[in-house]
């Protein structure tokens, strides 16, 4: 098994839906990739930075998942990332109510000695500077490096984008992201222009609609799992990245085949996500549960037909 | 093979999108339905009304394909059903410009003797008091009845509808049609409700999301294939229905396995459907075409996962 570092937020959340609200929650990018990719048991450590307003008890989830979290500076008298937001009755629309960057704003990552060799490396949604900061400080060039980003590093740090996307492996983008990226409307065409920009593999990301895997010519396509309820989908496209990570982490096989089953695990786990409030259905899921929904997701995809040519 | 009998509109329709105009060309779901099915080389009747001013040339398509069309009823001095519409840069809006009913609004249908006993029968969109006359003139019950229809007749013949719907084996309908019908956001849930109606089998199609087939609590999701760019859609989920009842015909397998097979031959034909105007791209497609497109669409889904307790 290869060694697996993540970086991404590591803070509060706060959720409307029609229906209920939470209070502040464990929340941030690197949780939900950590609990996603814990199911596969892979060594592995995350790289955030919170204040000291954060509770042992969010660490505790990661450490008792045997997370390395050394790399989670704590700040004296610093506030955690704060985010709040509102889904509509329709939950592919929200408002973000507030955003309290806090000690995220001056965050200098120090990835630990452990994992400079790291093998698979998660870069999650942060600003373009420090994902290259982590990217620099691997003595060795990690075998494969996944970066997720959002529109907003386009509009406001465009060409350091740039810089680390030419550095990656792998792409997960949104449908519209990847659309504002590129200015195709078409996702194929987007997808080969973000491939253009140097990456291997783009992953574009459909919410309740999939998502699709390029590689070269070559397409797969995952669905999300049509489920009777969804009770609120944050989280859900870190934890289908943390999915793909783990699976990587876990079989050390960096080939296309390989990605799209990696991709299948993804989806696989974010179906479990959007069923709770923030991280609280990633907390308690258990491996059978994983596996019994991996063979609905079988199902729901598989066919067999004879093309006699 | 069984036979296979159809009913729907044959018009003419004129189409814009923010790239070019067409004039009036070959539609009606008939059309898209006969030429889809038409692939597989059934022995086919379509039950339609024209006005004597739609040429023998669209007429002479289906000829050509083996399609018994003497249950089109032509009448003199009539006009054909016309529908004008425009699509904006997101194929997925348009506004219909003119919809004209002409002889269509007094259309009583008359099957043809030969396909009383069709094994197959597709009810394309239509007055449901039309899919009845059609459905009560077969001596045999069909062995499969699909349906198509739209949220028109939900506003105007809920009832009849109603009536329709408790006797066919398929329903094919959007996701948005869907939920009106049933007052269901939850697209599962949606399926569920319309399974009590007394449907076997319920096919939800999302456009370029693709399509779910919902049987008990069984479900099979077929994507569309990703294209790198979509001429306009017009005729897109007649040609899959065609597709479905096409294949079903051919096999005469009604088990929920071949059903499967069904709606990926109707996603396949359907991605052709939207490359050009209209039917242009049905009237000009190849059987090999259509198995090298076959083949990408499994290599969109497949995968292999071992899944090892």
């Amino acid at each position: 098994m290869s060694k697996l570092l993540v970086v991404g937020s590591v803070a509060f959340d706060q959720i409307e839906t029609p229906f209920s609200k939470s209070g502040k929650i464990m929340g941030g990018a690197a949780n939900y990739i950590c609990l996603a990719a814990s199911q596969f048991k892979v060594p592995m450590a995350v790289v955030s930075i919170v204040g000291d307003d954060y509770p042992q008890d969010f660490l505790n989830y990661l450490i008792d998942r045997g997370i390395d979290t050394s790399g989670i500076e704590v700040v004296k008298d610093g506030k955690s990332f704060f985010w709040q937001g509102r889904y509509h009755n329709d939950m592919n629309l929200r408002d973000t109510l507030n955003t309290e960057l806090n000690v995220l704003g001056n965050f200098t990552p120090i990835v630990p000695p452990a994992f400079l060799n790291a093998e698979v490396l998660m870069l999650g949604n942060l600003h373009p500077q420090v994902q290259l900061d982590v990217l620099n400080q691997m003595t060795c060039r990690p075998k494969m490096v996944v970066m997720d980003t959002m529109n907003y590093w386009m509009t406001h740090t465009w060409d350091l984008l740039m810089k680390v996307i030419s550095q990656v492996d792998v792409l997960t983008i949104n449908d519209s992201e990847a659309r504002e990226l590129t200015r195709e409307f078409s996702l194929v065409k987007a997808a080969q222009r973000i491939m253009e920009m140097g990456v291997k593999y783009v992953v574009i990301k459909k919410g309740e609609h999939g998502a699709l895997l390029f590689h070269g010519h070559k397409v797969f396509f995952a669905p999300a799992l049509p489920l009777e309820e969804v009770f609120e989908p944050t989280g859900a496209g870190d934890t289908f990245a943390g999915g793909i990570v783990g699976y990587l982490a876990k079989t050390e096989d960096y080939s296309f085949e390989n990605l799209k089953r990696a991709i299948v695990h993804g989806a696989n786990l974010a179906s479990f996500c959007i069923e709770r409030f923030g991280t609280e259905r990633l907390l308690h899921l258990s491996h059978n549960e994983v596996i019994t929904r991996l063979l609905q997701f079988r199902d729901l995809t598989q066919f067999d037909i004879q093309l006699g040519r």
